[in-house]
């Protein structure tokens, strides 16, 4: 039984700029974390202490209580945390609750593989639309759904209702596409292309740029000689 | 004319332990101001200062020069970077002077995809092999070059000479292969697979998990609410 002050309303942040304004890292960890405890669910574990949790997948347990801390109170001292309370609230708290709309714009081999690769039997991910300019993709499938023509870009995120774009065009079409990406009223975005987008206020870009990761790697193969 | 102390064994390290304790956020930045440098040199651009690369690229002037600075001597005070040999050096020192060997292991959606997306038409990676599990896709290709079995990645490595292997296996996959490639030689991989992996000395691992990436997005949706 969860005690009273752990109350689903508990998880909320104390206010919306103080949730914008958690870090990537800490919002990463809290993805792992919330992955630890869906093995455990699995498992059939129902009760779990933070240094139990951080021994079993390798984490801090004083990070753990931390992380938590911040956005409400979890867990019984003594008693740990109840696996599934924590994971159901982790799961509102980083909006998997519901099934998320994502939009693929540019459907290359990049565009459609991811597409098929993050919508693909997934409870919190579904692809509602992609957009490409060549004019021999219209009408092709990804991932269940046709592709449409970029020039409709508004049109295709209103019928669509796509919350999330992942930008797959080319690095020297990604500031013109985020641009209308916005302006159709899209305010996540996750960006393949390979550049520095010019960002604007109240929506959020993260960007994957694969080639830097894989530059990481060259440089310790470089310097190990 | 580059001055004396800009000649190109300037750019080692110091010694292998500086270079390889370089962070990656720095070593991002070093592949940041590369790109920039391409941009340049293809605009025919010979000199730039760093106040002027910072402005053009949205960079910090100060950061770039301590950034290099860590590498050896670059530039001329009130002169700037030759932009050419700026690049070949950053270059040389990303280990991007000459082709890297990619390995892709596991040839689904994801794995298929990287292969041709990092491996296309590109100066500094190529794919020189791929292996999965599943009896149905060896002998079909990858980028070329015919996909081989997993029970022979030792053999694969050998013959192929990778350097570099891009993990695309399953979750619940990736540790054994992780611990497989590093016993086949290899000491570089860039794991897409969404598990933390239990990692031995000596070997470079960069975690891509797109995923998580894309719950920094939906937490945000969540919280605009």
């Amino acid at each position: 039984m969860a005690p009273q002050n752990m109350a689903p309303q508990n998880m909320a942040p104390q206010n919306m700029a103080e949730s914008v304004a958690t870090s990537p890292a800490t919002l990463n960890r809290l993805s792992v974390y919330l992955r630890s405890l869906q093995t455990l669910l699995r498992e059939g574990v129902k009760r779990i202490s933070s240094q139990e949790l951080a021994d079993r997948f390798q984490l801090s347990p004083a990070q753990i209580r931390k992380d938590l801390a911040r956005f409400g109170e979890f867990g019984v001292r003594g008693v740990g945390y109840d696996v599934a309370d924590l994971a159901a609230r982790l799961t509102a708290l980083l909006g998997l609750d519901r099934r998320q709309r994502l939009l693929i714009v540019g459907v290359g081999n990049l565009g459609s593989a991811l597409g098929r690769y993050l919508g693909f039997n997934d409870e919190s991910f579904q692809v509602v639309a992609g957009v490409d300019s060549a004019p021999q993709l219209i009408g092709k499938r990804i991932s269940g759904v046709p592709i449409e023509p970029y020039d409709d870009l508004q049109g295709v995120v209103e019928r669509s209702g796509a919350e999330i774009a992942v930008l797959t065009v080319p690095a020297e079409a990604a500031q013109e596409a985020y641009g209308r990406l916005v302006d159709a009223g899209i305010r996540a975005i996750l960006n393949f292309a390979p550049v520095s987008i010019v960002e604007r206020p109240g929506v959020r870009l993260k960007n994957v740029d694969l080639r830097i990761h894989l530059e990481e790697l060259t440089f310790f193969l470089a310097a190990r000689g």
